[in-house]
């Protein structure tokens, strides 16, 4: 199995950890010592080595995975001269591993995701190679453990497909857009919903054939840069030729409308760390339910805060409850929780008030 | 008219801006430009010009006061050898002034209050210094707008005494300690009773007469330091009595027990600024009820706010109410406005963990 590690995100929503410059995935954003694109790495290296990752990602964030990632081949880093949805992306990466050999299986994983069992996540995912080597477009399921409203679902179709082994593997009955409130919360009561964590599996051929089926014009577009490859025009053509692809996400693009789609549930502590309350989920806390991402943080009379600090500075919380605290070099960040869904707003303020160096 | 400026306080409640090596007096806790000590000089200087002004303070912040204060003769510092409380600190500076002239008049100030309105805290002063001049031990009584039990408070007696001119002078019928919160209500109810503050107006003669009376033994050893003033000795003198005065406020040594006390209403927007929730009484807000005393900061969905930031870091607010944020170099302190008396703890726990540093 070889692994495409999308990298090319900006995860507004963790300002003023994540930056234009430095996004999320770069940053060791749980405090763990490790940045959560190696964290990626470094959770599916028991089953596919370096020689076999591939990290599909800006032109701005080349250098960074390349310091970040020095087992990869250099060759191995796919640099999308801008940002186009993850079809093209995926794309990209396929008519890269087709020319090794066109029915190669590849895991397809977003690099800002923290998944707290590494091992079971192996399993899930080694499961779900077994599907794709039988033709399915196989897609990770997470286990909802309340209704939310901001991931798309996947309705499974029972019985499960007749492979050997556990977890159980299920044929996909529908994608389903994000739901309101009664809606998710109607899908947990009834079962067999999973959220889309954005993780496939497949073989390369499948995605291609899919690709030139339902996305007649990326496919040719995409055969076009490939027909370039090794050649002294390589970079020109997907230079001149990306720019016309379409921003289009492989889910809208390709699975939705695919055959032969399957889900494999995932119950991994699996966590999009979307936003900064998300490390609630994510990280533990001492016995006033405070949680120390980074730093020297003093609580007095505070409950359930989350603080990310630095060495530089100790922080202090008096009286505070369910606060947010994020300090870095050039900005400080204090909200509620309940808010951080917000902070896209502020980089959009800082962007109109014209502080470019704080985006 | 002199002026002796009580500078040798520490202001811990006001950490992280206020420091042991940098207290509140020497900060510019207002965002106004001028440190609270400079801005108690600006204060008086249409009535005390600098050659009649000293400053006590001890030996940690001479080189401060000196800095802040150039125009000041530098013997008109006088530096205690460790901290005693204000009866021997006034002690000290009435024995530096007898022996100009005995029958000068004093104002003490504290140097770490805030005034909003300086040229009516100059007409209250001016009535004070009549008042003294008669043989008054003269108090300004800040006009309470609320029931407060931080401060102690001054009780007059009708009717004022036959002075021309207004505000009216009156003779005091009590000191009474910080009550509790019905007391307090009780005296706003009733009407005549004022916040002590601190600030004292008499002649140098009665100041040191009524210490001969109630303290003899702190005058006793004053008069012993005066004796070696201007010889060799002073200094080795000064540092052998100090450390045996007594620990005591001018306020219970010689005001509460003295004959011939009065007090002064003074209404001028007084606030002696003991904590960071002090401020919202002192500076303006803006529309949705946040201050901003220094740096750059952005406010989201954000109310009645207050922070002090520095130009070296922007900090956001998101979805928050009713919070202090304070941004040194070296500590960050986020809490709520009710809160504040509490940094006094933590101040003492930064102490207990050992972070001298950071007092």
């Amino acid at each position: 199995m070889h692994a495409v590690i999308l990298a090319g995100g900006v995860g507004t929503r963790l300002w003023p950890q994540s930056r234009a410059r430095h996004p999320k995935q770069f940053t060791d954003l749980t405090g763990s010592g490790r940045s959560l694109l190696q964290a990626t790495v470094d959770r599916v290296a028991a089953l596919v080595p370096p020689e076999r990752i591939w990290v599909v990602t800006g032109q701005a964030y080349r250098a960074l995975v390349q310091e970040q990632l020095p087992q990869l081949p250099t060759s191995h880093i796919l640099v999308e001269p801008c940002g186009r949805n993850t079809a093209p992306a995926i794309g990209l990466a396929c008519i890269h591993l087709e020319r090794r050999d066109p029915q190669a299986v590849v895991a397809i994983l977003p690099a800002d995701h923290v998944v707290a069992d590494a091992a079971g996540f192996r399993t899930v995912l080694a499961r779900a190679e077994e599907a794709a080597h039988q033709g399915y477009l196989t897609t990770l399921g997470v286990e909802p453990d309340r209704p939310h409203t901001g991931y798309g679902y996947i309705k499974r179709r029972d019985p499960p497909l007749e492979l050997d082994g556990t977890p159980p593997i299920y044929p996909v009955e529908q994608f389903l857009e994000k739901p309101d409130r009664s809606t998710a919360e109607a899908f947990l009561a009834t079962g067999g919903y999973y959220w889309n964590a954005g993780i496939f599996v497949a073989r390369v051929d499948r995605l291609l054939a899919e690709m030139a089926h339902q996305m007649p014009e990326l496919y040719r577009r995409l055969r076009a840069i490939q027909q370039a490859l090794g050649t002294g025009q390589a970079q020109a053509v997907l230079e001149e030729i990306w720019p016309t692809l379409p921003n289009t996400s492989i889910d809208y693009g390709i699975m939705e409308g695919a055959r032969q789609v399957a889900v494999v549930p995932l119950q991994a502590g699996w966590n999009d760390v979307g936003s900064w309350d998300a490390l609630d989920t994510v990280l533990e806390a001492d016995e006033r339910g405070n949680r120390t991402v980074a730093g020297q943080v003093l609580y007095v009379e505070s409950d359930h805060n989350t603080v990310r600090g630095t060495e530089r500075r100790v922080i202090v919380l008096v009286g505070v409850e369910g606060l947010v605290v994020v300090d870095t070099d050039d900005a400080i960040l204090v909200g509620r929780k309940e808010a951080m869904q917000d902070v896209k707003q502020v980089v959009a303020r800082l962007r109109a008030q014209g502080h470019t160096d704080l985006l």
